[in-house]
């Protein structure tokens, strides 16, 4: 097995359980669930800055991802995230495809929310150096433009991934915001029930907001305990108002299970 | 015993004991201990808006800082939190003077920040009234205003508190910061050996500065789970730079305990 993979325990497996899809789920026709996971300084902030890769989470954290990867169909990412971080965006945990097993079992379908269709993909990125070497899947990337440079097109069409062409966004109150409900019918169209989405910032607030959190099954939140500072990426939604135009909690976690980790602490909960 | 005591049993308290200054201290002439203890939502929110008095934490939090507070000689706040709270400052602690036990055993002084001395009491402030039913103490305000208005004066005197008017701040870099090392000396020198200190945000955030965390002994965070949402008042430290210019982690917690308290999670630290 490659040295970097990782395993997770079944004892650690155990508090997750009840925050993830189920193995064998039943495809009634409905949306595919959102699991909505990132880790956070305690000031709430995921980077130093934007565009800035920071290594918040303790290393039996970075395992908990990848087990939560495994018990996807898909991972989705926002373009500055991927644009950042170069991300290899696979499951390396023992036992996934690559990493002890043959095939590609366990390893999640990337897909990058790119609206321009600006991410510029190499042979030398690693999602595309992974889904060649048999360790996880080259990915669909969603855009707004109906026709993203040709030579990304082959690259990606080359190893399995594809762009997809649709309207990610509609505009409220003047405003434009994604449209979740578009972008999950297309992932459900395309096979993928059940989608864990990992960042970056302005992807995970738009899922916090009051009229989107109908999607999210559940919220699988890492904190290490450390302060980023000032001038970060927060993770923060749009503030709540009620009909008086009084300003209230923007968002509350019920059924909250709170589960020590290394240095760590992770919070599941659901809307 | 009123009915607003609090009652926090000796299996809750034991997680805090390492955190906590010892019951019995030996003052050996070193400054007063800090203890940060504060409460924030998920994005590190303390409150809704400036001035707008946010419950956060349950039930169970407010029975510990209740208890933290009766191992303290004094709490400190900052007088915009004074101002928008009408806070009572005292303790409500099963056992505590005026809450099942005469005297004003574990009752801390409360410490107000005033730099202009605007802080407007008056008889009916809930920090007096409480002075007055023997249930608290009257406050001390440090202020760098050398003549705080004459009838504020006279009010505090009568329940037993004071002004101090002394040099709050230090001038670094061009800008002005509040002086923590003339402010403990000050608090020293009135018989005051550990200090509480529990908002708002300028003064936490000073706290967790580099160059202040010297002075803080451990930080007590409780965090609630939910998102108050952007425009709140918000806990993050300074950005944090290395000696060329890269922007790092503004500040790290060591010999880190989480405990849940009810639906809320408590994190201990030291710097």
């Amino acid at each position: 097995m490659p040295e970097e993979t990782l395993s997770f325990s079944d004892s650690e497996r155990e508090f997750l359980e009840k925050y993830l899809p189920p193995n064998s789920r039943q495809h009634d026709g409905k949306l595919p669930s959102i699991t909505l996971t990132f880790a956070t300084s305690l000031d709430s902030s995921i980077a130093l800055a934007p565009g800035v890769r920071t290594q918040l989470s303790g290393p039996r954290s970075k395992a908990m991802t990848h087990y939560i990867r495994s018990r996807h169909d898909a991972i989705l990412i926002g373009v500055g995230t991927a644009a950042a971080d170069d991300p290899a965006l696979n499951c390396r945990l023992e036992g996934a495809g690559g990493y002890g097993s043959d095939g590609l079992s366990q390893q999640p379908r990337p897909i990058v929310i790119d609206p321009s269709a600006r991410w510029a993909l190499s042979e030398q990125s690693r999602i595309l150096v992974l889904a060649k070497a048999g360790r996880g899947r080259a990915p669909y990337i969603l855009t707004s433009n109906p026709s993203p440079p040709k030579e990304s097109v082959e690259l990606l069409e080359r190893y399995g991934g594809k762009y997809i062409s649709m309207g990610l966004s509609k505009v409220v109150a003047g405003r434009s915001h994604l449209d979740w409900k578009t972008i999950l019918e297309q992932l459900k169209d395309e096979g993928l029930h059940s989608i864990m989405v990992e960042g970056g910032g302005s992807i995970i607030n738009s899922l916090l907001e009051p009229q989107n959190q109908n999607h999210v099954s559940s919220v699988i939140v890492t904190i290490a305990p450390l302060w980023l500072g000032q001038g970060g990426v927060v993770v923060s939604p749009e503030q709540g108002t009620d009909e008086t135009g009084t300003v209230i909690t923007a968002s509350t976690l019920k059924a909250v299970k709170w589960h020590p980790l290394g240095e760590d602490i992770v919070l599941c909960g659901t809307f």
